[in-house]
């Protein structure tokens, strides 16, 4: 089984001239999606994990499977506004403007072997983003995987201090 | 081990005189997590399920979880225009103003057995219209599950013909 069937390409989503790697059909398919964990979980070699961090919201579904398989507890990060306790944030550039992100201040024990999730590394801005906030937090970051990259923008060039891991590239 | 001792309590959230069960503790214990998987389990009992059905974002959490567990395809419902593919959407009431939710319109098959899955049934107003959307899909709901259920907003009345479980209440 190859996952790469299971990615659908919609042409200008969410705007005209992007090309969006849709994950549903792989979610939908309980042997591709078994399949996918697998990898990232071959991946990631006998690496200990205590947290693996999930970037909203696609970040979510992996995320937490990756966690179930691995014993490590599982930490959202989030949009702002969305996560009730105390949080510290951390803000980054986009195409137009900025966005930003947010995790719980006890989230992360200092120390902690941390992997982040995100389903797509397209620019990197958002995990180079959720790195910062996991260090500041004190917590160790062992990977960052991904169900695919888009090589041709070059996100692992923002995080080059972290090991990057991606079944898919495109 | 209680799951309860991992729903923490907010108070003001989001906003004054809203009280916020936070499910971010029981996130980060994968103990905790598997007890409540293990319980969600148990309430489904023996019935055979073809698709999970997640909120967002907090059904996603448990939504995989459970959709990998039982060998189920997941499905995400997601707020307008997250969703890349053919969508329908149903738009509910809240207490001030109205929200929408869509889904793809390949999610589900006719016939097919849905659990729906989210953190919370409060008022019942979401889940009301995720039973609606996965009912013009063609699916047949078995069962609509959560962490918990917030007992004093009658939240099972506005979805009186379906199976309800929560392993706590409050």
């Amino acid at each position: 089984m190859s996952i790469e069937n299971y990615i659908r390409d919609i042409q200008d989503f969410p705007k005209p001239g992007i090309g969006f790697k849709d994950i549903t059909p792989l979610l939908a398919n309980p042997e591709a999606t078994k399949e996918c964990l697998d990898l990232l979980i071959k991946g990631l070699g006998d690496k200990k994990i205590d947290k693996v961090v999930g970037v909203e919201s696609r970040g979510f579904f992996f995320g937490t499977l990756l966690a179930e398989k691995l014993k490590a507890g599982f930490v959202p990060v989030r949009k702002p506004n969305k996560l009730p306790f105390e949080t510290i944030s951390a803000t980054y550039a986009l195409e137009y403007g900025t966005d930003t992100l947010e995790i719980h201040t006890d989230a992360i024990q200092k120390g902690d072997k941390v992997l982040i999730h995100d389903d797509v590394l397209a620019t990197g801005g958002t995990v180079k983003a959720v790195c910062e906030l996991v260090e500041r937090l004190g917590g160790e970051i062992v990977q960052c995987n991904f169900i695919m990259e888009l090589a041709f923008l070059n996100g692992k060039d923002k995080i080059k201090q972290f090991e990057v891991y991606a079944p898919l590239k495109y």
